[in-house]
């Protein structure tokens, strides 16, 4: 299914890649100011919308979608999950998860607009990605 | 399904109901920029995040962002299709499915921070709403 993947540079250099979920990798953004992941499925790069994966593949894809959702929403205590397949920049296929408070910095706006970035703590980093391992060590 | 469904008066009022497509309602902005679609689940107002669906919803509404995705680039010839669950200021469960295209007026941006509307002219927007109607009124 991988073979001959590349990830996009621009979707790593912001990033930590954790591991894989179904035919998706798994990154964690480094924005302490929103707990945001990238799926990124390991698909063909022609391939740049949702709706050009197969059926098994878009099954797939929407089961993690549906899974780190769920984690957003209990690990990260998310009050609202924001879900987006934008790539207006980035045209490697690439699933947005958000998790959003109304505290948070750019409430209620969306995230791709927010322009200030802030890099984790190393603490809380750590913290987050086991909290995203015991997800990705959990499949099936 | 529906029963004691009831649209939101602000997802309602920038936009025209079309028809049901599985269990969503399909309503079309009136925001002449951008091909804009609203997928609206007829579910109870509890459930405000796609991952709280049930199996069986979450399946037909995945269905239904495939097929109008797929309308999207073909029908309005988007370049790109955004599809996004957001949802911080409409809490009822809400899909977004937008034809982009390089030349419009927030590429890159997305739109949701793209404060300009522009209603559709009488002829655009009945031809687009009959462009819906072929996807609707032929379901199986």
């Amino acid at each position: 299914m991988n073979d001959g993947f590349l990830l996009n540079e621009r979707l790593a250099s912001g990033s930590t890649d954790i591991g894989c979920h179904g035919i998706c990798r798994v990154l964690l953004k480094n924005q302490a100011h929103f707990p945001w992941l990238l799926l990124v499925p390991m698909v063909p790069p022609e391939i740049t919308e949702l709706h050009h994966l197969s059926d098994a593949q878009y099954t797939a894809v929407s089961d993690s979608i549906r899974v780190f959702s769920h984690w957003m929403e209990h690990a990260m205590h998310a009050e609202k999950v924001n879900v987006a397949a934008i790539g207006n920049q980035v045209r490697q296929l690439h699933i947005h998860i958000v998790g959003r408070n109304s505290q948070d910095i750019a409430w209620p706006g969306v995230v791709w607009s927010f322009p200030e970035k802030m890099p984790y703590a190393d603490v809380e980093h750590e913290r987050i990605k086991k909290l995203l391992r015991v997800v990705i060590d959990g499949q099936g």
